[in-house]
């Protein structure tokens, strides 16, 4: 089975043409794991990268998950860790003894273990802490100085930096001297002076094309401005996706080199980004387990549908101060849910399109003044024309002109309404830093209910009685 | 102004401390064009990378956004264009003449090419092409046999290639004799026979840091497979994920060399991809121009709210079937949004998860079992909480024990439902081939209104009348 993914046997030609590889090496692993046969199951998963091993963990149901645990080789615990979502690698964790955690993760690189150290519970992450040596301690401590969620704390410390005045052929004996120890990923030397200051980037690429006589400093590149370690996560993806970078320097207030920050988590930003940006619309985490015990996924669960029965009480504290004309009209009964529902569509159309605009940094003040009276003009023309849908198909389904002419008013008040509302309030939510993605779609759709209850029953209420 | 943000002045130290970079060239830019000075605005431009001006644009309301596209220089147009989200590059090409789109865009990198002529109306897409030359043709062709949205439709054909038997410095004499037509981020040479099969992958890394008289063979990493040219770009993102990837060969189905992957472009891919999730679920495309002309923009949601009219109309529908117990418990028609509106919640919770595991190729048929179980037994223990808690309520609130207990009962029924339509839903989407991510949440809450609607005003036919 292993064999099928073996394109290059040695030196010589591929064993099997590439279209054997339809099936990738997860789903083969996922096959051979469900056929039972556990070594097998071990060998294959010797031969997957730490991120592959990860994804497949966290595809497992919670009792084969810990079984495929003990399968993983002890050298690669490590980076399987970092590459897990926070709850998965949690409840890994929990089954470990203080030693094989130390053993798993003293030979991480710096930003990663940086990262595992602040998800432990303190008296192991102090057992870590304390297993380092005072070189990697400095390095942690550094990383660990800057928030999580900024280029310092996103930054690895494995740069090799050279200096301008040395030629490019010195540089190279530098390398072939460093041979193994060059860290993996390394696409671009940083040229920093006596004081470590940054000065400019020199690519292999420019290393290799260019005369060995030339020194770094007639090579190098002023194109690649470094980072200030107290940007944003979101700044710093934003850099790369703007540049193409495939690394860049992350500097200090002084602008001395402190590490640097490849693409791959770069990647791993923004596939989180668009992850949570997804997920807070439901309230969940983007680090939630699919496989998580029922009991702990039904308690965060729980939260959210509190505070959606909260939202969903003061609708239904509004109809109820329309009991009277309810009673008397019931076919109002039967329409209100069109008018609080399309207005919630509505609306969250324009939140949708308004979050992505904030997210991606494309709003400002300037624009967002566009962006309102623009939202208000699509809702104006939108709820006009499903305001006379409605009241025409209410009116031959009823048979009932007033009731017709009345949801045709209160769904255009509504929309136009919740057009305004989806526009302006991930505006203030961002300004009072709520994160929209997560508190925006409740707020909104209590607003069109609200709105669209109180306009409909309101109206039927003063011109029906 | 511009002068903050130089940071290295000729080959000397920075003239400014990073921290005055806070404000980003962009946020600079947006200044300088609101003070309403254009030839300023231009100079900025011209220093920016085609992917921050065509984010600029993209953040402009179109009037502004015509005006700034007139000032960027015509040798970027080409690389702007193919950096804008489609909405707004082909609002940008209605006002070109053939002439001008021909010569911003015969530059471009093959890959680019590719996509802009497939979105080019088809006389000005044959212009283009009968203006490249025939070994361009060629290349383009290769890029064009393949659907957009796979391997081979992704890659790019700038690969730089070497022989397995020579030696690294052979490779590097080779290499400065290229020089500038080395492409732009190349981190890897790719090894290939004279067929021109891809035999393994050579890092500059790997050539900087091994003795100038090994032989590419000796070096050579085998870690590196090809991607097949017909794998769907969602894969391709996994594989660069999971093995931090720079680039990858990619082979047709006889492993012979077609072009490379570079990381840039799968970072786009993963952007695209978490703005389709988010935005499908509004109905809105990730290509959506948040400034768009407001009657295109009026005329696209119109669809999707017409789409949400219809289920509104059938939830209606079962409510009008019980016109006669809500006419004589009228408090049935205040409570009967909570039963709903809960159901709604709970189903797109379980929704949004399955949907993330389908997305990340993480859900199959042995663990999607398992899931829907785990999902039953959330949606049961919420279920049970809450219909007590809503209860519970009710009956103080409405001093009506009959109806309390009605509306326990139907939450209890329409949150389990929820939990299975919301895990068993996107799958057979999926199955389908129809995207969840755009049609689960229309479906879904159509399900748990009609099951709530029914549930509440059908138990209270049964047991009040």
């Amino acid at each position: 089975m292993g064999d099928k993914y073996v394109i290059l046997d040695g030196k010589t030609m591929p064993a099997t043409a590439p279209q054997a590889q339809k099936k990738t090496r997860l789903e083969a692993l996922q096959s051979v794991f469900d056929s039972g046969t556990l070594q097998q199951t071990a060998r294959l998963l010797n031969a997957l990268t730490p991120s592959e091993i990860a994804h497949f963990l966290e595809s497992l149901p919670l009792a084969e998950r810990q079984l495929v645990w003990e399968l993983i080789p002890p050298d690669k615990e490590g980076e399987v860790l970092v590459e897990l979502s926070d709850e998965v690698r949690d409840d890994l964790i929990q089954d470990m003894d203080g030693q094989q955690i130390v053993a798993a993760v003293t030979d991480l690189p710096i930003d990663d273990l940086a990262d595992l150290v602040q998800d432990l519970p303190e008296s192991l992450s102090r057992e870590v802490i304390a297993s380092l040596d005072s070189q990697h301690l400095h390095r942690l401590k550094a990383v660990l100085s800057y928030p999580e969620d900024t280029a310092g704390g996103l930054m690895n410390t494995d740069t090799v930096t050279v200096r301008p005045e040395v030629t490019l052929d010195v540089v190279l004996r530098y390398l072939r001297l460093l041979s193994e120890r060059v860290p993996p990923s390394t696409d671009t030397l940083f040229v920093v002076n006596r004081d470590d200051k940054y000065l400019g980037a020199l690519s292999l690429a420019a290393l290799v094309t260019h005369d060995p006589e030339d020194t770094v400093a007639e090579v190098m590149s002023l194109d690649l401005k470094p980072i200030p370690a107290n940007w944003e996560a979101r700044k710093v993806a934003e850099r790369f996706e703007q540049h193409d970078l495939l690394s860049a320097p992350v500097v200090d207030d002084e602008g001395r080199l402190l590490g640097r920050i490849t693409v791959d988590d770069v990647l791993d930003l923004v596939r989180e980004e668009g992850e949570h940006q997804f997920m807070g619309q439901a309230g969940l985490s983007e680090e939630e387990d699919m496989f998580a015990p029922v009991l702990d996924s039904a308690k965060r669960r729980a939260v959210w549908l509190g505070v959606n029965l909260g939202t969903a009480f003061l609708a239904s504290w509004v109809i109820s101060l329309f009991e009277d004309v309810l009673q008397q009209y019931v076919a109002l009964a039967v329409l209100m849910p069109i008018v609080a529902s399309m207005g919630g569509i509505a609306g969250s159309q324009t939140l949708t399109l308004t979050i992505r605009g904030i997210a991606l940094g494309q709003l400002n003040a300037s624009n967002s003044r566009w962006l309102i009276l623009k939202e208000l003009a699509v809702g104006a023309i939108n709820s006009l024309i499903w305001a006379a849908v409605v009241a025409t198909i209410a009116g031959i389904w009823l048979k009932d002109v007033n009731i017709a002419g009345l949801i045709g008013v209160a769904m255009t008040v509504n929309l136009v309404l919740a057009a305004l509302a989806g526009a302006v309030l991930p505006l203030i939510l961002h300004h009072l830093r709520i994160d929209p993605a997560l508190a925006g779609g409740v707020i909104l759709t209590t607003v069109t209910d609200i709105v669209g209850f109180f306009a409909f029953l309101g109206l039927a209420k003063l011109f029906l009685m």
